[in-house]
């Protein structure tokens, strides 16, 4: 039986789960996927394989993933059988397609953005309790943004990397870093082939130490420079960050 | 003992609540802020008195109200004591500013602003449960716009109004009603001096209708001649409506 591979394009609310990557210690993304298949196909040991891991607290708004499906079914139909089987989940499918058998969510991918949202206002939160970092002093968003600025390129990024990260060589190239407000929201986007673990939510701490003032653009020059992690000034929560999108050569 | 006028800016999460207004059938945005005041002031029998009542599970980003206080505290102090007394209820004073004897959140005000926010997609919702109504046929959000301005000026809004509504006359002037989409989300901007109990839930409701092709503007415009509750088409879930702005003609 010929089984066809398709691609997923899914949101979904960190809060619950102990992260993306099916593991004992707690509920994860990937495991309520593949029980959601196992509602519509029991005879199928369908395996979910995402683009690129999530920590604990980490939310998605366009993660991808692929599976292969050796019985009919189309892209809508399979769309809603996983969501329907889902729930109560707070993960939810929003598209799905049909794709070449080579098509890999992880390998595949040329490009993966990600979105840090920070709250910058005194009083605590209400709705997006976990869904955001709440920041109570004013912070100077542009010379957050400037000093992101240091960061993009390619670099030695090991100053911004968990010290379990699995990654073969802590370079990485990162093409933007860009630091915007609109009112109370200051939301920090980067684009890059690919991450360190941590990597996102290490720039967002020590871009927070320079909108407080507390850090200035050459400090952080020098904390890339050292290459060391102890040289870090602050890892942001996860509450924040937001898988945003993934990129692909051959779709999107 | 002479005692300090404040006005109090308030947001809150409406899905734990069962309104504003105290009551006896659950708990209350109102009694909340009253309770936090008898942790800081237990001397002090405190009323906080709102701009207007919002329903079970409305939620808010700019509520307005007032309240008295004999003991002495700055501003910021009572900011700070307030929010402190809150938690764990999801309720943030935003800003707390001294103000004259005579402004009353109520009567003082000359413009309330709403935003209703629909998420327009097929995919279930994962963080925004119960913070948008998501509605999964698209919305041809241009035509709602265009139908909303049916509404707008000075009407008789019987149809688009609850039944046990307590407001003396039908009679209302909406300032404004815009409807926009940005991606899947399209949000319905409304301002009025004042808006009678469940008029944006039962214009949104009707223009969900319009957005789906199910009613045209001239069904709109029948429903509101109609003066009758019987010829509304659907009433909004309260979980996409938010309380943004109250405008006073003394302060903003």
């Amino acid at each position: 039986m010929k089984a066809q591979r398709f691609k997923l394009t899914i949101e979904y609310d960190g809060r619950p789960f102990v992260g993306w990557q099916k593991q004992d210690n707690g509920p994860t993304v990937q495991a309520a996927l593949e029980a959601a298949c196992r509602g519509f196909a029991p005879d199928e040991h369908i395996t979910v394989t995402g683009s690129g891991r999530t920590d604990a607290g980490v939310h998605a708004t366009g993660q991808v993933a692929h599976m292969d499906l050796v019985r009919e079914m189309t892209a809508d139909a399979l769309q809603g059988a996983l969501n329907y089987h889902l729930r109560p989940n707070p993960v939810s499918v929003l598209k799905v397609e049909a794709v070449p058998d080579d098509f890999h969510a992880r390998f595949s991918a040329t490009r993966r953005h990600y979105t840090y949202r920070i709250i910058n206002r005194r009083g605590p939160l209400t709705f997006e309790r976990g869904l955001v970092w709440q920041v109570s002093r004013l912070l100077d968003h542009e010379a957050m943004h400037e000093a992101a600025q240091l960061l993009v390129g390619t670099h030695d990024f090991t100053t911004f990397r968990h010290t379990e990260c699995q990654a073969k060589s802590p370079v990485k190239t990162v093409d933007y870093l860009t630091v915007e407000r609109d009112g109370q929201e200051i939301s920090l986007h980067a684009g890059a082939r690919s991450f360190l673990h941590h990597q996102i939510r290490s720039i967002t701490g020590t871009l927070k130490l320079v909108g407080e003032g507390s850090w200035n653009a050459d400090r952080v020059r020098s904390a890339l420079e050292a290459k060391n992690r102890q040289a870090l000034g602050l890892n942001a929560p996860p509450d924040g960050l937001y898988f945003r999108q993934v990129e692909y050569d051959t779709s999107e």
